[in-house]
């Protein structure tokens, strides 16, 4: 076992490059005229020097450091959790360079950066290490909400030591009886006076739980006040601090918050999930977000949407360098001879890249790393937009993106995170038996990702979210407005000579999931509740494949107006922009047909899996 | 972290019965009028009695070891591994009850039990601790190829004491730059005298290359003869024992044999992987098995087909136990309230299983783990008629029940491993976040299962062993009779009430595979290798679905015709049929259309990953 400190992190910056600029246009977003002032102070080049810092940051700091914190995880010793080495100098690293605060806004000492191209920090950031992550993640999520909800006394003692790293922040939901159904959660609150209130109870999965990193921890914990209604109208949401803070803003006594145990995990080991008991003592104290009761699930959801685009992230970056490690060692390894020369015993040895079923492997990891980046990075850019003409004031405008946004956050949340575990999988398989041992990384990519289908809402969350309110929203608006977008798109190139084939493909694929749209709509109108979540996760499945199958299709028309306009092109380039066109080409033909099976499971109608008797399912107890 | 030894293996006794007994009607091989003498000393008590000693040994003996010798491991320690505490009582346990003995013929004191009912012992054994059941597996294995092709000099002194466990075995195959590639390995072999040779080389990957349990090891090494020809044809198989053994049997000296390192694994932890040298000090001994040099990969074939089924038996058990927990968990696990009452906030919790989509999941394990075990015992059944029709002397009735158990080998190694796993990942899914840690059995699962698609040839070499070699065996006569089994299967149930339907979507999608198989072999006619294997994987993927869906359907028309003509009939019975009548009609509706994606991908002719310039692929180095 190799415990020494390997950067194993990968990335194509080229890929980054051609994501952002050439597929996305994100540049555009800094032009006043088009839209406003908001990202106006921008310019590629600032943008581009993030870039570059995080990747040096990741490379030289939390790179090294994933696979041997991953072997010696967290501890917890006299009612304290340990990190691994190197992690507190991480957290002091990343937070005197800045990256947490790309987006936060100029006057909170932001830079003020589009959601875009945090994508690629994210992305970068998760594949170096996405255990890590978590820590800085969360903070920035709790520090946004106690922002955007929490009342000036509060943001003045909260916001800025979340912003500078001197504080982290978790989210505390889960109780042991309350995960997906957070309304039956048992989480007390008593007041006190003013916004100040007596918190008991034990919260679970809490991700940084505990952790030696920061000086205190801001923990928002949803509780029920004394009284208040049953179910998800009755919580409210708290600011916990581990440690009581000062009116001057110095920390002070334990504030009763107990780690009363942590988990032992299959991945992200170096991230801490403990299950914490608050108020044990009858010492902990918290404060409302706000003045209102009984909002903490709005509240709550403000942050959830974005943690879930970072799940979706994390999928995109773990699957990533995995694809890129196997890619890597593809080119490295020589086993066999080429199939061409079959009929030679003496034939040399190639790299296994020259054997068909290993390239048809990459080409998978590579459509699909590719699928979920442009995923990401459409979706990001849609709110970029939406954010931007907010703050010009063009509402109108606004609208049409905020809807894509929510349309798509579904789809990033379970697409990302299920076919992220799949390129892993996919990624040992290209390794063989060295993919199954500790000295090299994609055994631990794969346990690793297994938790993003699970937290911020399992997948099957995301795919009735997606058909019970998405669908429907705004009348079918944000749907229609999605379906015209590919509508146009493929009357546009359905004769093109690169992938006029595909984008027919597409088209029909298209018409598909409207048909399975339509079943599931039926069994909505015709209160078929049963058989409309039955068909749920399929239906989010297939409508993941056809999106993610026209990004790819619209950046190979980029692509290849690209490598066909410009004589003076390097082979590099060219060789570049075929890939691009390529991936496009392999993820309409080999993965796409899985957008017709999991629409023609919903069109069957079969019931068997809801009429079966439960004890048909097996004699054994 | 749960350290305490606890017995999370589950397993479905009753589906067991139903697949001997009421669906491939194993009892008929008792018959000495049909099947001859070779299984007409037993009935189905002695086999049921043998069933039952293996299921208590499961759960009291292995089943309360797997998770703590997971996290304990193998070590390494002044040259010897020692296997977690416990193996070695285990392994004597074993021994004394006779379990690895179950197929060995009444001679050499086996039981001469029939190799279908054999997989329910591996399923069962697979299913209580995977890891442990490589070290019996591989010394029953090497063991048969001494006892097959060996000198009686070495029968002698090698065959009894691997049959009663004091001697283990192993095979060696794999070295550092020759995986895959067997051929290319440069392990050297001098001769001495007689059958006697010097033996030195590296071998890697060598699955209880060494261990504390046994008296000694024998290896079964691949090795090059002096002067003999490059590639696979100069290859010969030694017996290379780890202590020498003295003609008397009792044990000698150390026989050179050194273990250089183990690897540190993502599962199956208490079973060691070794690197092991031959011959560094000159003193390492081996014996030729047989009188010819060069035929050792002939061989090792004869163990390989037999391995490559057990394998496939590993998927089927760790997906099995995995699928029974997840089920177990699904009916005590209470969150949230059932779809119909989604407007009553005051509705109360219900068990998972309620809901629609852990139901959808948990038929899709069902279908799946119920589709393999009906797979490995349909080729197994093949093979005891075979086995049984040839020692009878009815060698024509035996060739074409030999070349079902050609055709479905790689079938049953490829589908059981890449399905074995999803059923894992199914698994954790259910269990949500509680399936994440390492509390619950199915992440160790998960880790365990993942080498299935690796070891005993990837499951690409099964795709190339079945589109290469197996769909042309005897002129396509084995695949012919396949079809003809599946047609006739379609003819007479195609108008069935209950699965009509079903029944003939398989019909298409055995229509759809057989045009895909058409493309395949123009690819060879054409010389288009590149595209052919290109297409393998997936052709694989599509045959297994189809081969899966008929042998589930034909098990819904045994267990349709049992549920509807008792009339006495118990609701507990009932209910079990039921489930095997919808565990089919799922898998055509939701799972088969597979099939049918994987076949549209080969019929495309999409040559992108061929074509795709290497540098395209990333521009990452």
């Amino acid at each position: 076992m190799s415990d020494a400190a390997i950067n194993w992190f990968k990335t194509d910056l080229r890929s980054h490059q051609f994501t952002l600029y050439e597929h996305f246009k994100v540049h555009e977003l800094f032009d006043a005229e088009t839209y406003g002032d908001y990202f106006a102070h921008l310019s590629r080049e600032d943008c581009d020097a993030v870039l570059e810092q995080c990747y040096r940051f990741c490379n030289e700091v939390t790179g090294p450091l994933n696979g041997v914190a991953d072997r010696r995880g967290c501890k917890l010793e006299d009612g304290q959790v340990t990190t691994p080495d190197g992690y507190k100098d991480a957290w002091d690293q990343l937070y005197a360079i800045g990256l947490p605060n790309f987006q936060i806004g100029l006057e909170a000492g932001g830079f003020q950066g589009p959601t875009s191209v945090g994508v690629v920090l994210g992305e970068m950031q998760g594949g170096a290490n996405v255990a890590f992550t978590m820590y800085p993640g969360l903070t920035h999520g709790s520090m946004e909400l106690i922002e955007h909800f929490g009342l000036e006394k509060d943001k003045k003692l909260f916001v800025e030591p979340m912003i500078n790293g001197r504080f982290a922040g978790t989210m505390c939901l889960s109780e042991p009886q309350a995960g997906s159904d957070v309304g039956a959660l048992t989480t007390k609150a008593v007041k006190i006076d003013g916004n100040k209130y007596k918190i008991s109870g034990t919260k679970c999965w809490i991700s940084g739980g505990d952790q030696d990193m920061s000086e205190n921890i801001i923990h928002l914990v949803l509780a029920r006040v004394e009284g208040a209604p049953e179910g998800t109208k009755g919580i409210s949401l708290f600011i916990v601090p581990k440690y009581r803070v000062n009116d001057d803003g110095s920390v002070g006594d334990s504030n009763d918050v107990i780690t009363a145990s942590i988990e032992h995990k299959l991945g992200i080991n170096s991230s801490t999930t403990a299950v914490l008991s608050f108020g044990e003592n009858d010492g902990c104290e918290g404060f409302l977000v706000g003045d209102t009761e009984n909002v903490g699930m709005k509240q709550m959801f403000h942050m959830m949407n974005g943690a879930r685009i970072a799940v979706g992230v994390q999928g995109l970056a773990v699957a990533a360098t995995a694809y890129q490690n196997a890619l890597a060692y593809a080119r490295d390894r020589k086993q066999g001879s080429s199939v061409k020369a079959f009929k030679d015993p003496n034939a040399k040895r190639v790299s296994i890249i020259e054997h068909s079923d290993v390239r048809r492997m990459l080409m998978e990891m590579k459509s699909k790393v590719d699928g979920m980046r442009a995923l990401c990075t459409y979706l990001s850019v849609h709110q970029d937009k939406a954010t931007a003409l907010d703050a010009k004031g063009d509402h109108d405008s606004a609208v049409y993106h905020r809807g894509q946004v929510d349309l798509l956050t579904p789809i990033v949340k379970a697409y990302c995170s299920d076919q992220g575990f799949r390129v892993c999988e996919t990624a040992i398989q290209v390794y063989g038996g060295a993919g199954f041992v500790q000295d090299n990384p994609v055994e631990q990519y794969l346990r690793d990702a297994k938790i993003f289908s699970i937290y911020e809402g399992t997948n099957h969350i995301q795919a009735l979210d997606l058909v019970v309110r998405k669908l429907r929203h705004r009348d079918g608006k944000d749907l229609n407005d999605f379906v015209e977008g590919l509508t146009e798109f493929v009357a546009k190139y359905s004769n093109d000579p690169a992938c006029g084939e595909e984008i027919k493909l597409l088209a029909e694929a298209g018409r598909e999931i409207q048909e399975a749209g339509t079943t599931i709509i039926q069994y909505m109108m015709t209160g078929k509740l049963d058989q409309l979540t039955l068909c749920a996760s399929p239906f989010l499945e297939a409508m993941s494949h056809v999106t993610v199958a026209y990004l790819l299709l619209d950046a190979a028309m980029v692509a290849e107006a690209a490598r066909t306009q410009d004589d003076d092109q390097s082979q590099e380039e060219f060789d570049f922009y075929a890939g691009k066109v390529m991936a496009a080409k392999f993820y309409v033909n080999f993965i796409l047909p899985q957008a017709f099976a999991a629409s023609k499971a919903i069109k069957s109608g079969d019931r068997s899996a809801l009429d079966v008797p439960d004890a048909g399912f097996s004699s054994a107890w």
